[in-house]
């Protein structure tokens, strides 16, 4: 498929490339959440102001124990808000990467791209008055509560600074912020997963828009051969450029354009020039990458 | 052109009611634009904690009057921060406008859509690799922004519980947003100024965009008539449905494949039933639009 | 009482002067609400692209008007949420001053200052284990809740830029946060309300802390009287400051040490000198600023 | 010293366990930071839309090996902003660490408190018309300029959902917040060690505040003894709220009503009674809270 640079269409990429991407940041997500969990999973038994007046430490840690939780080795009278804000963050940063991947699909899903679409069931209506309507509407929400997310965990750090051994400030903050990030985060997952796992993909809008600017996507690698062939970078990039903004509207296309000009013909033959027309090269190292990621080679079929 | 919701097609609007959504946006972030202004067009020479000890209130309008501002009525050491608020406010409101109008033209520059683009000078690189390149930078610039305008309104919220007569907090905080956010905001008035004035607009392709679902678009007028010649809600949207998911993706369009369905034949004669397909029956009313907004008739030519 | 500036003692005020600052404030706030709640009184029937495709604009006015509402002049398939953010920016910035009004009562009732206290029923418990406690529990409330309102602004911000005749990313933010904002708004107002109507002052506390510095406060009318003298300021700067320094902690107090030095008293007398240290000077213009927000003489009560 | 919640006198703890709090939650920052710089520590040469296509992956990984990067192991045209969020969020939680101390320190500073100050030189001015003012302005200014690094790192979550391979818009954002968080975090970070080291610390203040309330503060360790002398924990609170409301503000002091009380002596030698008013007793425990922390036993000179 054609990789968009600037809503721009760049060079060929694959999907699975894309979704690649998606998976490893997704790990990066699930590290911080589980670091996060690490840094909360403490408790405190040790008073008003943090000093084990009037219960000892040994007590605190045989009751935390059962709970599955350890001492917070110091406190005030209550357990540090930046541990807090730190999950809060967490959670923010994950809810971004999923915005990020929802709306990655409402781009994929408009009209003019149409190489992905949410799962759309049987009998559902995509709007109340236009029959013809298929919405990402699962995505659309998930691009919202990242919003959501980010402000909470915003909230959150407002929430550390708080006066001497406590004040209760926080409070009031956490019952909105800590319920609803939990409670939004586990919904975008789900819903992102259940979008996912019903992903409409079509290969065949992946190539016609693929081809659709015919041929433009493959003015780097003309650039190269023009270098390569002993042209100045500064001359082939203006000549490329030159015949690339020609054929953007109009007939005829960018390999029919070089190879009527005598600047490139000169340098280039025809079956050199039409080598860079072929996105498999682009694509060559695609199975590398996904070894660099997944720590084992990719079968053929991928 | 065609009106997208949920970046799907929807119906026909044109590209001068999308301009006038702006137009009339932008006036309403002028006048709170001016109303924090006039907010801040305050001073105070009260002393160290506001009451004027050591120079009189009548010295204090004098002075101030001499710069062109009014004595705020009672202050601590300084002008109370929820003017200051009000004022980073209504900037990043105009910020997220601006971004509005901006990822507007990002959505209408994209190669499958190109229905406008931002003014590309002659000579210019729209990627220093891909010669094909034009992208719409400066609209990108502008979106990010807006980012930075609502994090400072954010932080200059914060500063407005000082502590007693005065803290200075919020100092070092001003320092950083208060001019950030209005070279910011100039800036981006500037460069979206400069984008409209010279915007690319392509009509033939707003023309081929309206047409590319066949007449999918056209889905709720045939509904509304299904229903007017008598069949309920419910059964028409179901048929209409039907016949628009087979038209998605696949041969005929949706006209032909209504006017061969006896459901429709028995109801909506021939020359009914292709009068929904008109696209100027949809924007008859955009002139009386223009008119409420500007307050005047529109000339035919618009 | 004493005014403080970097919670330090600066110079008198009156109780009267710091409720003024929030009474001219919190006008500020009502204001801005009114204004934002006159903008958003705006509906829209224009249907699903904002052409009035298939009502006409005479029916939307009807329907509008039977519900009070005005019709935005120009929509797309939604009202602009410009609209919208303003007004979740007028409560995040009435927030921020019911959390300043709060955070100045929080500090007043600090143990060491102790000038006001919440409201405090018989039979209350300030805390579960100490007896002894009488936490400004309201204060702290409301200042939590300001941090949440001012996120859920930040949250509408980025709901204005909304892709084309519109996206749905906006529906998921708003149902959190229009609720959550109006609700704690209320409530934050309620309560404030009901602290300051039941609010417990201690003048006495303020007249002992007023002395606590035993002078130190007056120092800036000593230096301008030296310098009317005929000291230059910085001399006299330095001379008052050398002999403040001396007395923030040691006996004796700034007069004395002042009158003992013949620097000082070769230029004022002991009578001039004396009458630096009069409160009611530096308050002498307070009903004056009370006439400037209010309008009217205030009574000799005051 | 006494601690405090709520800004009202709780119970004794020590000034080191104040600063142990802090040590230990700047421990949790500087883990976060190292985590975060190894999470930004890669680069990529792998093209314009992550594919390597005119670069082998071999290449990248000389290359940036001899920067002292890792290869990021997949990629668009860019690294993945979520890197780049979590490096801008944990600035923003250091700093929020450092406003709760500067915060502190600012409390404990006020004229009312004045248990430590920051440093103040010789011959600096506190203020430039009230020669007694000496002010905690650093500890201020790293309060304000946490504000700034929260509302960077918000702005930051907002860079991540780039559209496709990539869009330019987060640049403009990173050009911004990347270089003011890293100054405002090295400035907050240098000018806290600076007042750290130059603390003013005084601990008579702090005896004699421990004592302002002539023993309120032990109300806790009093309701215990009456629990376990056989009072229910209903009745014995409400006996001990009760004088300890009346000793607020009168005389005698709390110990001296309650010997008074036949309620209390029925149960309480005055002997057991009066050991309830030792502070020591609360403090007993906070060795071994620094042998948690340190790890190892304190020196008893502590």
């Amino acid at each position: 498929m054609v990789g968009r640079t600037h809503g721009v269409h760049a060079e060929p990429i694959t999907f699975g490339l894309k979704v690649l991407v998606w998976y490893e940041e997704l790990g990066r997500a699930q590290e911080r959440l589980s670091r996060a969990r690490a840094g909360i999973a403490v408790g405190k038994l040790s008073g008003a102001v943090g000093t084990h007046a009037h219960l000892s430490p040994d007590l605190e840690e045989e009751v935390l124990g059962s709970l599955g939780l350890a001492p917070d080795a110091v406190t005030t009278q209550v357990v540090q808000r930046d541990r807090h804000a730190e999950l809060l963050q967490a959670i923010a940063l994950l809810g971004a990467s999923l915005e990020k991947i929802a709306l990655e699909i409402r781009h994929l899903q408009r009209t003019e791209v149409l190489e992905v679409e949410e799962p759309f069931r049987e009998g559902q209506k995509g709007s109340s008055s236009m029959p013809h309507k298929r919405n990402p509407v699962n995505c659309e929400r998930i691009c919202g509560l990242a919003r959501v997310l980010r402000a909470n965990a915003h909230a959150a750090l407002e929430n550390v600074a708080l006066w001497h051994e406590r004040d209760i400030s926080h409070s009031s903050v956490e019952r909105v912020i800590v319920p609803d990030s939990f409670l939004a985060a586990d919904f975008m997952v789900t819903q992102l997963r259940e979008v996912l796992e019903g992903l409409n993909v079509y290969p065949e809008r992946m190539r016609s828009n693929l081809e659709m600017t015919r041929g433009l996507i493959y003015s780097q690698r003309v650039l190269l051969a023009l270098v390569q062939a002993g042209r100045t970078r500064e001359d082939a990039y203006a000549l490329v450029q030159r015949h690339a903004m020609a054929a953007w509207r109009s007939q005829p296309d960018l390999a029919t354009r070089l190879l009527a000009d005598p600047e490139v013909s000169r340098v280039l033959t025809k079956e050199k020039l039409l080598a860079c027309f072929d996105p498999t090269h682009f694509t060559r190292h695609v199975n590398r990458i996904f070894e660099r990621v997944l720590g084992e080679p990719v079968a053929a079929g991928r």
